[in-house]
């Protein structure tokens, strides 16, 4: 029983929290009203918090016939963050504040060629540069969230496996809390932009979200209210391994016709590259500087715009598949909201125009109704401020709690 | 606050009826440990179903040093319960207890061309015949669950759509409340036979389950613990519509090339028709006494198994395309369990063995790797069952409250 009345306390914490960050400024009774608590209740949940320095009055507001009642805001620099972003071909640091407003950046090239741990320790030299330049007192620091494609295990900090990097059974977290007194957590990096959405970004408060990473591959992540989709065994999410044609391509998966081969940043490079070598693709080609090889899938959109009919003609297959592929998560999740967000998001307009029509086209016409399809708004930097909110979510989830954070 | 000790008061008693549903024989100690409580907690719950007579003492079991303990089993034959599954074909009415024993059976003919009004009046007939002939006290008839294909609204009774009986808006429930004391509930077929595996079948105490409903049509339903997972607007589930050939051919609800055009019931005797008007399919065509559009799956199954090549080769493509269309929803889910049920799946054991080899073969290498893949043991009345199990949910999960029904 008191464990129970532990966890209530708590819920009921992270309740008055929430109301406070999504709906500032608010006065208590509001606050009473929305989290279902007597306003006494309310009154010894705020005295604690704004002595943590996490929420402070801004005064009075307008009264509603008797007195005039205190305007309680959260304060989103009381505490900061940082999150990495690791990258198939870049590492992205940064530092924010608890309104992903971002305060310093440092990015490095990734060479999936290179060892595991001194690639790492040079991510973590990254961290610690930014945290030497930004003079943030220690106990304002809340902790370090890393991103990172693959299948890992959150707790033990394990990457089991990632494709992008060719990396099996690596230990990532040792690195970092070796070099550093902050709390660090990992997640995939799906899981962690889906995070990012829906703490500041498009997703916000919406209860059932599928956010798509469309990059380099494409991966996907569930969120059901404030709980990640993990699934079963860790490994929910793998869009870009729907199989879509029975007989397709060779994905890097190992099976055919994955979504990842017809519709990834890498198989729209692939195909535009072969193009090129059978002479197909001459503005593509220009693009990337004459060499096939070169290609990367920023070209074809570049030349797609410029009205060549092959990059046309690739880009316009892989979003039909896409549209698909969305569409059948769609009938089979039935979410509230689809949040379309990565690299590729960001290339073109037309991209996102034509993908919105084709999940329209194939999704089912008389279930989910009401779905809204989104594009993220966090733009680059979404993984990096989605593993920010790691160390955050899980202070928040306590109930602002550091012991939550010691205890890891 | 009262409010939370309530729930959580609720949620012991549950949990303890569930411990004995599930372990009996069992003592009080072992129940106290599995419960997190304290024997007294316990004691005060089981008195009060014992006086119920949900459950009873074996008397003293075998002694570990002191005192042989008390023995407590569950009484599965303490309530009743009626079970509907509306079908295509056919409608089936089970009487049953608690523990899944069939007392009394009505099965009807179905009419997709009758009106709804008169066809479920002919339902509620065949409910009300049960109830006469069982002679059960009606104090002991915890309620009516009812099994239908289509979208509908559980809370509200409504069919909003359904494809199989081409209705739309039918009030289902006031037709049976009016009928009977009884406290009548409804849900989604596929969502009532996952229920019914996970409550007395092969999911049992499994987490994460996806049912796979492989009939005339193809549906499917996710359970997350005790959870069903219906989507943001009760849509979840459509693996049905999952569209795995581009530019395949139109299926019932109108897009091209879903699993439900290639794989179900439904197409396997489409395929076989069109074969048979092509002079293709002269096996086949025998097993329906010589008529085209008298074909239905199971003649293609029985040409199959005689080594009619038309026939297996209908039957392999349908199995193909089912083993990437669970396979997608394997990687994109990440279940722990994948329970194949239905009414092929009782047509043949070759098109299990073959079915599950498809799905290996279509899997991830990295994901999932623990999954298991089962065959449903609840056969044909598996959906009546589940159906049977709504009111006793309601009822356990309220912690074995007759308010709980009262109150739909």
């Amino acid at each position: 029983m008191a464990y129970n009345k532990q966890m209530t306390a708590l819920k009921n914490k992270r309740n008055v929290i929430d109301i406070i960050r999504l709906n500032s400024p608010i006065n208590k009774a509001e606050i009473a009203k929305m989290a279902g608590l007597s306003i006494p209740s309310v009154m010894k949940i705020t005295d604690e918090l704004e002595e943590m320095k996490l929420i402070c009055s801004l005064g009075r507001g307008e009264s509603t016939g008797g007195k005039p009642p205190e305007m309680l805001t959260f304060v989103t620099n009381a505490f900061y963050l940082i999150g990495v972003d690791i990258g198939r071909s870049r590492v992205k640091v940064i530092l924010m504040d608890m309104g992903a407003q971002i305060y310093e950046r440092r990015y490095m090239t990734s060479t999936a060629t290179e060892n595991p741990e001194s690639f790492l320790e040079r991510v973590a030299d990254l961290v610690e540069e930014i945290i030497a330049n930004a003079d943030i007192p220690k106990e304002r620091l809340l902790g370090i969230g890393i991103g990172m494609p693959g299948i890992l295990n959150p707790e033990s900090g394990k990457i089991i496996f990632s494709p992008n990097f060719m990396w099996k059974d690596v230990e990532l977290l040792p690195v970092f809390r070796k070099r550093f007194a902050a709390p660090v957590l990992i997640e995939n990096a799906n899981r962690a932009m889906a995070l990012g959405e829906h703490w500041y970004g498009v997703s916000q408060n919406v209860n059932r979200v599928l956010t798509v990473n469309l990059g380099y591959g494409i991966g996907a992540a569930m969120l059901d209210g404030r709980k990640i989709d993990r699934g079963g065994s860790g490994c929910s999410g793998e869009l870009g391994h729907m199989i879509l044609k029975k007989d397709g391509n060779i994905c890097s998966c190992g099976n055919r016709g994955c979504l990842e081969s017809i519709s990834s940043g890498y198989a729209i490079a692939k195909t535009a590259q072969q193009e090129a070598r059978n002479k197909n693709a001459e503005k593509i080609l220009k693009e990337a500087g004459g060499i096939p090889e070169d290609i990367e899938a920023k070209h074809v959109f570049l030349a797609a715009e410029a009205g060549d009919m092959t990059a046309q003609t690739i880009i316009q297959e892989a979003i039909e598949y896409l549209g698909i592929g969305i569409a059948n998560c769609i009938n089979l999740l039935d979410p509230d909201m689809v949040v379309l967000a990565g690299r590729i998001m960001l290339s073109s307009d037309y991209f996102w125009e034509e993908l919105k029509a084709q999940i329209g086209n194939h999704q089912m016409k008389y279930s989910a109704m009401n779905i809204r399809i989104k594009k993220g708004i966090l733009g680059e930097e979404a993984t990096a401020i989605g593993a920010a909110t790691l160390p955050l979510r899980r202070f928040i989830n306590y109930g602002a709690s550091y012991q939550a954070l010691v205890d890891l």
